[in-house]
């Protein structure tokens, strides 16, 4: 495979940091171009050599690139789409790793509409409640899956340059419409974070939060994992995705309202077996993830 | 420290299993017996070692006990207790795992009226989503607390047995009142345990669960780790913890219906704040438990 040229990374955190070490290491990039706002992080960045060079200006640091990986929170991809749209070289691909994908699709159209057949749009599913250069690491997409929801302007051969660089990052690819990775997303990865925001919320509001959080052990640790997750990330996916976000945050409210009557009812067998649906689907999807 | 003579668990799981086998490496204990319906449970308990006699009659297996640990879900206990009751040895000590304790405290007043002295309620925090003998382990309770509600009735030096057993499996012991207990541990435990039950059930209402299951990765294996718990356990704790549980079910309705306006009115300088108090709190928490 020929390598990358000139990666840039607008956004030098977790994603793009690991995007770029894995290509290094698979000896896939020739230089490695990181952009942002915050100097200390790319700082950093050069210092642990995920970055071969750094910059403040996304407009100059496209210049003569090969790739582009928007991989900023969504909030930020359309100003940097627009700061890039006049300089971008004509065969440059451009992708992101944004976690909402009908929300990117339409800020490549309003930003980037002359470079459509260029635009890979992509999310590798690789979250963590870690972010930063420093967080970056070799291995990060090994195992992992990105998901591709190309446009319809998108050249095939755009496509499958993007599949081959994450194949080489060790990640499994699909491909998926933009609407159909949105109500997926919003079912098992946006709305378990801003479950996991709102128990915390309501814990922290109890007289007796200190005593409580003294105590809290495994089952409190996992269940809260994603609630020290980035704010600034997630508010741009709850409302980049908003639409399916609240479906399925309003079945979670109804859910918890029918769980709630079972409880005040003491009716124990149905409880039991709304108790019981839940554990075995549980349970059957931990073996088959074991398996996979 | 006397080793105790004989052990008599009342369930032979995950809890008394793993109290056994602590208890036989520290050679803190003589024989124990395991005392259950399951016959398929008791026999890998025996081939297992983590019991050394199996019985299926409470009231026979406790002749000449020194101690007894209930450690079955808490719907059981009081059918058990009432089946010792009258053949208990004056000078047993009689002890629990229950992860409720207001209700457990009711029942041993109500079945064990003459004993109250040698009763010690307790619950070992180290909670699992496995169950049974062969989930038993010598090191579940290794850093991990222990906490103890004893009655008004109950005889220091019975407590302070329990606390020198459990702080020889390695466990750090607290005391608390029974009520402060119910409400901690609805708080950081019994709800987020509903709430992951009820989150998987709207999950599994949604037509496209198959999809979604596929691509569910490691937010939602943390988020939901808890929700393959045993249905039988978590029935048994909504009710036995019915008030408090309702209370901290209706703050987490109250904060998800707070978020979803947020979310609705795409009000992002609140969502930001929301998200942000929440993170804080739980990257607070990771650092503080990591450092304990």
């Amino acid at each position: 495979m020929t390598p990358v040229r000139k990666l840039v990374l607008l956004g030098a955190g977790l994603i793009g940091g690991s995007f770029a070490l894995a290509l290094k290491r698979a000896r896939l990039v020739q230089h490695v171009v990181g952009v942002g706002r915050n100097a200390a992080n790319l700082s950093r960045a050069l210092d642990l050599n995920v970055i071969d060079s750094a910059s403040h200006i996304a407009a100059e640091a496209v210049d003569g690139a090969d790739l582009v990986l928007l991989a900023t929170p969504v909030g930020q991809m359309g100003r940097l789409m627009a700061e890039i749209a006049p300089v971008l070289p004509a065969d440059c691909i451009v992708t992101d790793g944004g976690s909402t994908k009908q929300d990117v699709a339409a800020l490549y159209r309003e930003h980037l509409a002359g470079h459509l057949s260029h635009c890979v749009p992509g999310h590798p599913i690789a979250g963590s409640e870690l972010s930063g250069a420093a967080a970056a690491q070799y291995g990060l997409f090994e195992g992992r899956r990105v998901v591709l929801t190309p446009l319809p302007e998108t050249l095939p051969d755009a496509v499958e340059r993007i599949r081959a660089l994450w194949q080489a990052c060790g990640a499994n690819v699909f491909d998926m419409t933009p609407a159909a990775h949105d109500g997926i997303f919003a079912a098992v990865s946006h709305v378990p974070h801003l479950l996991s925001f709102a128990y915390m919320n309501a814990l922290l509001d109890k007289p007796e939060v200190a005593a409580c959080l003294d105590f809290a052990a495994t089952g409190f640790r996992d269940f809260t994992r994603i609630a020290g997750s980035h704010p600034d990330m997630w508010r741009d996916i709850a409302l980049a995705n908003r639409d399916a976000v609240v479906a399925d945050l309003r079945a979670n409210v109804a859910a918890l309202q029918d769980l709630l009557a079972l409880v005040e009812s003491e009716d124990a067998a149905a409880l039991t077996a709304y108790i019981d649906r839940a554990s075995k689907a549980r349970t059957e999807w931990g073996d088959r993830s074991r398996k996979a």
